[in-house]
């Protein structure tokens, strides 16, 4: 903690930037890793941005990212900006040996991807980490999961549920914005919530997808715009079966017309000695089930995931003092820091980001032709479906 | 209730034979039907049958199915055999103008069930009632979704997520069993428990199932039988997106592999204005989320279903005393009783039964093709996918 | 099962008449016990009783409790009058031989208590078996929680919450009763609610009570009844603090204000190994917390009480296939009716209905005087608090 | 915003300090108050101050609280010492027109608490502003549950229990701490956990306390110190009725051996027209049952606290993103701060600690007569117990 502090700039101020700012403020306050600097908030927008800078903790405030990116007291490039910056933004910033955080998803096109995971694999040879932003990973009760599944606690996987639903669409009069919009947006609930949902089948198992059958909707097909009522041209929800390679198959589904659901991500995975459940809007607590346990006496255990002993909590406070969603962004940052600090590389790469959008992006393909199947990744394990990707 | 009692045969007592007869042995006490008077249980042995019979109330046991159906003093037929011998029971009963209960599913094979439905249409004329055994359809909880989805209270439904879990197929140990082979079982969770799912899809929506993608697995392909290692003709899991003709998707998914969960029929619907969830190991409950309520004091409310006003609780104890899952075979018995009463058609009937498993039929097609479309019904509301049945 | 079937009268035909009922109509069907014959139904009022007794399979009707008790076909009397006839059945029933069941509680005051006890126990000899009817003690949940205690598993216990929350009285307007004059009930929740709250203290630990401390209060003072007015003579709502002899504490709530509890006994044990949960609105589950499971992944397990091993399931359906309330009662008549056939005392014998009616005297008494301890029974293990009952 | 910032120095800086910390580090990023400037953290160790104020954000340590306060640029001097140090520390800064913050409880005696009282209240006509950091109040879910007692949703309010159980005294060989020793604690669970019971008890009905019967428990009474054997002086457990002077009746319970529970307070409310339920360990939920729901639709509702209409949330995520344990010191420094801001008084003032002192010695005093009830505010609507305090 000696050496200088590393100097942080975080590109966007909306509702990521303004996450991310939690995780910069209180990461050394919780964690011990690399002393920070919460240098810069860059925007488009001068005023506003100066006043989230100020409001966040930030010493300075700047419109020009390309400038600020190319300081000298700017070690680390935290993209928080809309999709269809980040490739420019990442291979900027990763071209001037600056460390590069990105939020999810990683790219708007499988192209952009493609670029930023080979730039981020030849940067890697100088020690200049990078990382994608899927923050869910570092909710304690699902690297807690994660732990049990490599451990081998839950024997061979065979059945992944994960749900992710929310309801701000729910709503016909709700107003049209640019996530509604296929150019500016990519997708809808596909890659809003379905990139969690992927990223969480690849983290928690291990495995990768080897095909997909999928299915897509948009229920309100025109919602009122600025200047009447225009087509909303992403999904409002999706449908997937995923095929994994090891012999596991994932049912995947994610929509904004949940009505009631928040903020439910919910994940069950079942395998042949045990099983785990988890909601995000109760984060806290892993529901565990282990064969292990004498007959009639099993079934699901709540684990109130707090203990100093649980991924994530040797920071924290003591035991039964939960913690909220924006937590994870402090997680996400010590993690980004300590393999910064250890010239390691970080997980999840821009490489993992990648193959996330190829699932995206077959499940897409997939949804165009009714739900016949696309392939992935070829795999010996099961006979070939019909398309590919 | 001064007309003679009715007189009723069961065929088969295991499993279904046994909770049939504790359906017949209550439901004179519990509701206001037309008496009943329980006089054959039958069945292939004929030792074991007389046990069974004496243990459960019936006046007599038989070994000869036909003879106790053509006898003058039954007036019922409730079939409870496996469903291979479904079909031929039914149609000679049916032909002696007997009413018919037939357990779920209808039939092993579309055209025996396309038979059935045929003979049961013939026999209303009749005034003979007919009807199939989904009795999940009687639980007090989803009697009361159904009457929530058809009085309008969840708006425009959009989504239905069904999901049928159970686990005694875990142990990759456990033997081979006729439910396991093809030939005598028709097929696996497909059968067994999606069939309530898809039953409860159209009871629940009033919808029919214009197509779907299915895929099924079978993960313990080899099991350990009586003479040696046997191979498992009959899936472990399947899933299924169904589109519906109303423009709502219905996520089914069924299977015996999910471990931890015992009978864990769970069932989530999402509309416009409301949405409600259910799960069959708290039968009792039913969470209602209800956009009426006043914005901030939103959320989903846990119903005890168990009101004097609640469907089928007109007979039982003072509010907050639950039932059991036996009990939705005396409700199945009270609605078959006074249909025959009213001689008036029964619900869900055949027609109903073979539509279940047109569907079921169509998961199969798609899933041998890795999930291409299948149509059930053609509809105008959405474009054709690209195969029929 | 070859010897003739035991003779049963039933005295009293509502609620508890209905429900016991349930339980001879199903016994024979579900467990191995002597076989028995539903012989009589007493009541009041000829008509009515003897529409009931055809309704609930009786063979006859009476409305002459003492003939009928003194028939010689009768084997078994089974007392569901108001409290006040307990006593006087219950001392003619034994008088005559007669194995006897009473519902609780025992009766209405403590005299009438410890005659039957004393009854009970000069019966003893002759092989004639007393039981009365704490239904909760059969729920597979509670008497796996039993076992669980018996066995040491939650270590010294330590602390016990019992509440009974019912809110059949929430609204000031419900009418007048006989539950609601002290003259007929006795008491209010003490009596009705508490009275299980207190068996389930001394069923679950097997300690006695020591002293009590209790408060009770009566919220709406005056209700409407059919000539105007009335005044409500007994409680609304009671807490009492309960010392055990075994060192433990127990806090007892009963009320029927709770709004929206509408069958809500709720159950917590607290020992140094471990510790329990129930909520009898969700019956069929039990929350077990295990010290000897691994730190980190440790909390309650929710057992769904239905495997062949768990207590009551051997007669009853597949894991997962949940039961109701009214099945306790068949339970209850299993427990009976071994008894009977082994010529054994059955438990909560009349002993244990008295020494309940102690321990809410006693919190009676407390109340009266604000809360001031009051000794039960006289233990080493504690200083004597101040008064004695 | 334009005015310069208000100077803050936190005495104490272990668990409490901590927390505090993390809200002052954040309270300027999440909510529109005045500016503040986290200036000194002060402990008695020098070494370790020094390094936690580098951590938490603090621009200097000191070991000096005395030179601290009086500081020209300190502006807010914030309480978080162990109790015994509550008063001189508060009094001093009172005495020096600080702002004064306390950690609850208010003090260690009634005594000391009664002079912080008067103090605070001479230095309100100075707009000096003094509160006690009862932080649950500051939970949305109860701040949301006050304003629906308040608004009269609930109705006359009759019973409220109130229970808060952790469990890490369970293990006997938990050693000896200061926390167990009654000079330097006070009380055991009484204090620590009782006295957030008994705040949220005043906060939720706005009633105040007319009189207690209480009882307590020490479990185990010999745990193994530093040097040896020692002897608890504090209670593991209590229990206490409270009679309001609203005519409600609250049941309190606290205790640190509640096996498997972490940070477990719970709290009920039942009234004429309504009800609620809350568990610490769900922060994020509150079920609210209300009678105006049509009957067959009533039950509870789990309503997820972050709604941008719910209390605190103006200033945080979209809908259904939960906020953590540590959240609510964010918030109750936002309300401290705009107390500032408005020259107003704030809530809970040191008068309200003063008053939850005086129920919690009632309680003792109770507890030490064997539950005798002990008056501590006389009042019409009820008869007068024996004692008083």
């Amino acid at each position: 903690m000696s050496s200088p502090a590393l100097g942080v700039a975080v590109i966007g101020y909306s509702f990521m930037g303004q996450a991310h700012s939690h995780g910069w403020r209180n990461v050394n306050a919780v964690f011990d890793t690399p002393a920070v600097d919460m240098r810069v908030l860059v925007g488009r927008n001068a005023e506003a941005v100066q006043a989230s800078a100020r409001r966040y903790g930030w010493a300075e405030s700047s419109t020009d990212w390309r400038a600020t990116v190319a300081r000298e007291d700017i070690d680390i490039v935290d993209i928080c900006t809309p999709g269809a910056l980040h490739a420019e933004i990442a291979l900027f910033a990763l071209a001037h040996g600056k460390h590069v955080l990105v939020e999810k998803p990683l790219a708007n096109t499988m192209e952009e991807a493609a670029d930023m995971a080979a730039a981020a694999q030849r940067a890697e040879a100088a020690k200049v980490v990078s990382m994608v932003g899927f923050n869910y990973r570092r909710l304690p009760a699902l690297a807690l999961a994660r732990e049990l599944v490599a451990g081998g606690r839950l024997g061979e996987l065979r059945q992944l549920n994960i749900r992710y639903y929310q309801d701000w669409l729910v709503d016909e009069q709700a107003p049209m914005s640019w996530r509604l919009r296929k150019d500016e947006a990519g997708s809808g609930a596909l890659g809003d919530l379905g990139s969690h949902a992927v990223d969480q089948v690849r983290f928690l198992t291990g495995a990768e997808v080897a095909s997909v059958s999928g299915t897509s909707r948009t229920f309100v097909q025109r919602r009122p715009g600025a200047a009447g009522e225009e087509e909303v041209s992403v999904d409002d929800a999706i449908w997937a079966t995923l095929q994994l390679d090891n012999g596991a198959v994932a049912s995947v589904e994610a929509t904004r017309m949940a009505t009631g659901r928040k903020n439910a991500l919910r994940i069950e995975l079942y395998g042949s000695r045990g099983s785990l459940a988890f909601d995000l809007e109760s984060m806290n607590q892993l529901q565990v089930c282990d064969l292990e346990a004498p007959t009639g006496a099993q079934g699901f255990t709540s684990i109130l995931v707090t203990e100093p002993q649980h991924p994530y909590l040797e920071g924290w406070w003591p035991t039964g003092h939960v913690l909220g969603w924006a937590d994870t962004f402090i997680h996400e940052l010590r993690d980004f820091l300590l393999a910064i600090d250890g010239g390691s590389a970080a997980s999840p790469s821009f490489a993992d980001g990648l193959e996330v959008q190829r699932v995206l992006a077959a499940i897409e393909d997939s949804a165009a032709v009714g739900g016949a199947p696309v392939v992935v990744h070829h795999t010996d394990a099961h006979e070939a479906p019909v398309a590919s990707r």
